[in-house]
């Protein structure tokens, strides 16, 4: 007979492992499975957290870190691969990771997370990794002095924007509206840096370069031309990791998990957490907050008291 | 004219700190309103908090003390006073102290927490977190493979028992009447535990113990003994500091503040956030949540982009 979990956890970011923390002292058999070898999901590449209560100005490297350190302090699980696909038999449901190998359990937290989209653009696939970036904070060392630009308008962008601006020599922000979206506070310290310019009402019709990014096609209003840069930063939202879980778990149209704060879906014994979930705000925290609520939430599903 | 502020906080424990920090970074003209001179809230008196995430195994005072450093260090105001009543008057709220000052704004977060039913005998105050606890999941863990007691009849108290029949030895339910309140549910499975006892018409008269609970004296029908124990999770019910805002918000039948994870109560531009409002499970880092939920209503609200 295979074993049997009470509880598999998918994802290490800060829902996943706070759902851990409180699956291990509830003393839940329960098991963390994380695709990459270092936790803390989308943190990790976060240069700067400062809104995480209790812990100000640390970086997302470090904040993961201690979010990781906390699970294995606590005596979490860890099991390192990524779920394939899933299924369920009189309500024990299978998960199958990318080698094949099964894994049974009596409920499922999908701490999954979500990924940066994509602009879509003609040379972005290509110069991925040579001028083409997601994260600031993991690349951009490589273009100090140098000029770069950011996509987007919210907090990842202008976060980026600012970052970007210490380094670099000059920054151009290309946002496809006519105001930002990110905080005020983040608005106006973009404002304030001589050497971050906007591009306001334009978008980015190609990715040029060789072997490195050379220049970035910017249509301004129907005004299209080169913008010479060699690096370019996309910051225009996140796509939620939940492909698998399709037709498992209902979804709304962004392929966000529709669960409530409680984390309950459309299926008994499954829970969504963080930034899979539809929610208002996905931040570190409100993560944190989901990972603790659908513990107790499956806690009441295994011992039979959901009320 | 008097001053009109952007956001009023109401509580300084969790929620309203982690409401100021983001209050504070989203540029709101914010204030916060605590009522004693030590900000962290029911935190305080909590003796060891192992299970907000990133901070293992520290002393609630500790914690307290973090996240009021944290709300310092993002340039919160704080106001020391208690507010004795609320109105409104063409959108602009009025909010009064106790020595008769009043302060307006905007927006309100209520976050003015709750209070554990204390039980009122000897003992009680003293082996506070030193073996009584109000919460079986925050300090459960501690007293595993260990004999303790929970005193109450309701839903909160039949779920800490069963909560605790998985990691202690042994639970007795000490209930003072013959019946329990508890979902029926729970009362099944309450009886379906090995290891709980229920003792009817039980009253607790006495917590002994030197530096940490040894017995509770039992007070049975009249026949009064020493049980022994090394814990004693008292649920006699939570009180929410909601009595002032009895008629401004609604509330449910336990005072209760009518919110979900938006925080939005039945008052326009008026949040609840934390204890004080009605949800499933009331831990640190769900407060903590519900203040950037609360500030990001307010914000919207505060925008005239509220959808």
């Amino acid at each position: 007979m295979d074993k049997i979990y009470d509880l598999i956890i998918i994802g290490s970011g800060a829902a996943g492992l706070s759902a851990s923390v409180y699956a291990c002292r509830a003393e839940l058999d329960a098991l963390v499975f994380e695709k990459s070898f270092s936790s803390g999901g989308q943190i990790i590449n976060t240069y700067e957290v400062d809104n995480y209560l209790g812990l100000p100005g640390i970086s997302g490297y470090e904040l993961a870190m201690k979010f990781r350190e906390h699970a294995e302090k606590t005596g979490v699980k860890f099991e390192n691969g990524e779920i394939a696909s899933v299924s369920e038999k009189d309500g024990i449901k299978c998960l199958e990771d990318s080698n094949g190998n099964r894994y049974y359990t009596r409920s499922v937290i999908i701490a999954s997370g979500a990924e940066h989209r994509q602009l879509g653009v003609e040379g972005e696939e290509r110069l991925k990794g040579m001028g083409v970036s997601y994260c600031a904070t993991c690349d951009g060392a490589f273009f100090r002095n140098k000029t770069v630009a950011v996509v987007g308008g919210g907090d990842v962008a202008l976060e980026d924007a600012v970052f970007l601006s210490g380094m670099c020599s000059r920054v151009y922000l290309i946002h496809r509206r006519n105001e930002l979206r990110g905080a005020k506070v983040l608005q106006n310290k973009v404002m304030s840096l001589d050497n971050v310019n906007i591009l306001w009402n334009s978008t980015v019709e190609e990715i040029k370069g060789e072997n490195s990014v050379s220049a970035a096609t910017v249509n301004t209003e129907g005004n299209v031309y080169d913008l010479e840069i060699s690096g370019i930063f996309i910051a225009v939202g996140i796509k939620p990791y939940s492909d698998i879980f399709r037709g498992f778990v209902d979804m709304d149209e962004n392929g966000y998990i529709i669960a409530d704060e409680s984390g309950k879906t459309s299926r008994e014994g499954v829970y969504a957490a963080g930034d899979v979930r539809t929610k208002a705000l996905r931040q570190i925290i409100t993560a944190a907050a989901d990972g603790a609520n659908c513990v107790y939430s499956a806690e009441k599903y295994l011992k039979g008291i959901a009320l």
